[in-house]
């Protein structure tokens, strides 16, 4: 791509590429064909110059030569010729020692592993920031959203309040099916499956997994704070029926899976859960496998990036993205955004965390029940915010959206309620956000 | 802010602002009440040393002391303690000559006017491009929504093909108005004055110049082109009837001021009008005061970016974001995602452009008339994608929808359609776009 080998040791800045999947692959294409774009936009040429893969023997259909393929990739994080790693192979092992060594020896690193970031990203962070070096990663959560970018550059003059994120696009679109068409969860799943927007075993993305390890990367980012994976409570949507999306919707709500990050008074809450949100708030018109942040800001106010979340091209397009800024950083000798080391904070446990609840059950509809009931709330301190009873008689049901309640507080409510002998069964319980809280 | 003197100069980059309006004393508020915060984002501390105003006698409540005030911006520019220059006194004189001055003197500026960067951007852009220094202007589009900065970095990977933005947060609210409650203009805009979401003469919001100045800056940055507001072909809702949002209504659409960006072709066109946006699609939840930028490129696929669109807060956010990066970049000895010099490409005339197209009209209710229309349109090579008749009788109309035709061609078309006696008037002619084209 340069006229000649002398002039590219000062114009072209060379790449190692560790992983040619899906995203890799992508990565390949988008640096061949927009080369002169991204020389415009980066002050140099940028080449990928060696290609670590598991099966040399797999044809991956990029325009990179075979003989620049090796399956020992400590040779190219190692090769002085690269300057910077790309690290898109996933999983924890050997991917952080790769990246460690890499940015040890002072080679700034693009990666969109998400899993690796969630639980090891302390350590990543730390050694970027011992080594002046750019570890950059916009491509780990949202695909080709430019969500990690904003967070930390754009608000760089705010302070974040929270951030409410659908980061799964799997979850969104058996929501979203479950929502339109009234199908169940399995029947929603099914046609995920089908359409392959949800895996043969789709454990990691329906109980909330998936949604987990992102919601630690933006819990760090938001708020410069040491959040792994395990700091997150995690509930996913397998327990959501067509008779809670239909009652939200009477109520002029939709369900979605929500990943929060909330700073409180110096402390750190992040949570994946399902939530009823508000039919007019932004979140509720994210639709299909689509994902989208909601960030609240002192100054900026609300804010809300939308776009596709997974995917080998938007992925790609996130990692060329952050490969530009690391290879112009390079060559104007600046330091990129990296975040610098993480705060330890302390980790708001979910007992503490206050919400809106949303509480259904089956009563018997004799006088004096609400009263029974009304007070359990209040026994705990949990305040009704509004009533609904649907059916008469043995049919009798009474929906509760509550004020803001801490989460201790609700359960202890939802056991006292379970006793009275008034009530049948709790047939639904959901936190609602998004509203004017 | 620092401990001593002699740490200051290398520990703390001294900013001169010029201006402190809505947004300029909010810029001041945010520095200093975050300063910690933003120098651990920047890497140094970032204090505000001289700002310039017009009046001196005027009480400004912001946290810089009284004898840091002038009434001499170029004295402020000139300083050499004033490392960066933030300019948010809005007009095109003096902020020119001010940051043409502080670029040639090497100095990094930071703005938010709108004005000046729609109609002189070019020059600014060479002479950022010539000094070598940043030039940033996040608060110029979307208020506190990061719009800027995603299009030049994050998508560098990317090649974009469009832009549509709700970039005019008095129009927005006005057609909302319009829309959810059936209110007329006139009373829609009423409303907006009393609110103060309109100024009392609000023909720059009305008549779309805002939002056109917006767009010569967005396709100058999408497409790195030479794009001035004299480029931009304008047309503001000032005609927009209820009947035209209830027919939207009942095709599926709403009615929207967008402003749109593409690259055709090695062209950039840029214009600016109402246009119906199919219901389910993204834009269409931009509600209220709200405004979004709805990019699609090649790899990324479809991005909205949402927010608060004005007011002085968001917009000093958006202003201290690129402060922090100017400081950074200036501490680091780094170079910041100045654009570069714009390049000079053909603007593509409105006649070339391509949109699909709603026409309702009028019409004599007696066997042929379809026939006869439909032909007018065939004569011009606009293609009808479907049609509906209203009413019966001296009631009828009939409205079209196109498949995508040539801005001429469709004027052609109507002209056509108007001279047939059959045709007693054409009552409403909107752009569609946003279905799948």
């Amino acid at each position: 791509m340069s006229e000649n080998g002398a002039m590219a040791d000062r114009t072209t800045v060379k790449v190692g590429l560790l992983g040619c999947g899906n995203v890799g692959a992508s990565v390949a294409r988008l640096v061949a064909e927009h080369d002169d774009l991204l020389a415009a936009r980066a002050g140099v040429r940028i080449e990928i110059v060696r290609v670590a893969v598991r099966d040399l023997a797999r044809d991956r259909d990029v325009p990179v030569s075979a003989e620049r393929f090796t399956d020992d990739a400590e040779s190219v994080v190692a090769d002085p010729e690269v300057a910077v790693v790309v690290e898109v192979m996933g999983g924890i092992e050997p991917a952080r020692s790769l990246v460690t060594s890499a940015l040890k020896a002072g080679k700034p690193v693009v990666t969109g592993n998400k899993e690796l970031l969630a639980s090891r990203g302390v350590e990543l962070f730390d050694a970027a920031a011992e080594a002046g070096v750019d570890l950059l990663f916009e491509a780990s959560v949202g695909g080709g959203i430019p969500l990690i970018r904003p967070l930390r550059e754009s608000l760089a003059g705010d302070r974040i309040r929270r951030v409410m994120g659908i980061v799964n696009g799997t979850t969104n679109y058996i929501l979203t099916r479950m929502t339109e068409e009234g199908a169940s969860f399995a029947a929603a799943l099914a046609e995920a499956q089908a359409l392959g927007y949800a895996e043969p075993d789709p454990t990691a993305d329906v109980e909330g997994l998936d949604a987990a390890a992102k919601a630690a990367i933006i819990a760090s980012i938001a708020f410069g704070a040491q959040v792994t994976v395990d700091d997150v409570h995690c509930e996913g949507i397998t327990g959501i029926t067509t008779d809670d999306i239909a009652s939200a919707r009477d109520l002029g709500y939709v369900v979605k899976l929500l990943a929060i990050a909330e700073g409180v008074d110096g402390e750190v809450a992040a949570r994946v859960h399902p939530a009823m949100v508000p039919a007019h708030h932004p979140l509720a018109s994210v639709r299909e496998s689509f994902n989208a942040l909601f960030i609240e800001g002192d100054a900026v106010g609300e804010l809300m990036l939308y776009g596709r979340g997974a995917g080998g091209l938007p992925s790609a397009s996130a990692v060329v993205g952050d490969l530009v800024d690391a290879a112009k950083n390079l060559a104007s000798g600046g330091r990129g955004a990296t975040i610098g080391r993480l705060e330890r904070k302390r980790i708001r446990p979910i007992d503490d965390v206050e919400s809106q609840f949303y509480v259904s059950m089956d009563v018997a509809d004799r006088p004096g029940v609400l009263a029974r009931i009304s007070g359990a709330f209040g026994d705990h301190e949990v305040s009704i915010l509004s009533m609904h009873q649907h059916g008469l008689g043995d049919e009798a049901r009474l929906s509760f959206v509550t004020h803001r309640a801490r989460e201790a507080d609700l359960r202890a409510t939802l056991r006292a309620v379970d006793d009275l002998e008034v009530v049948k069964t709790i047939s639904s319980v959901l936190r609602v956000t998004g509203d004017d809280e």
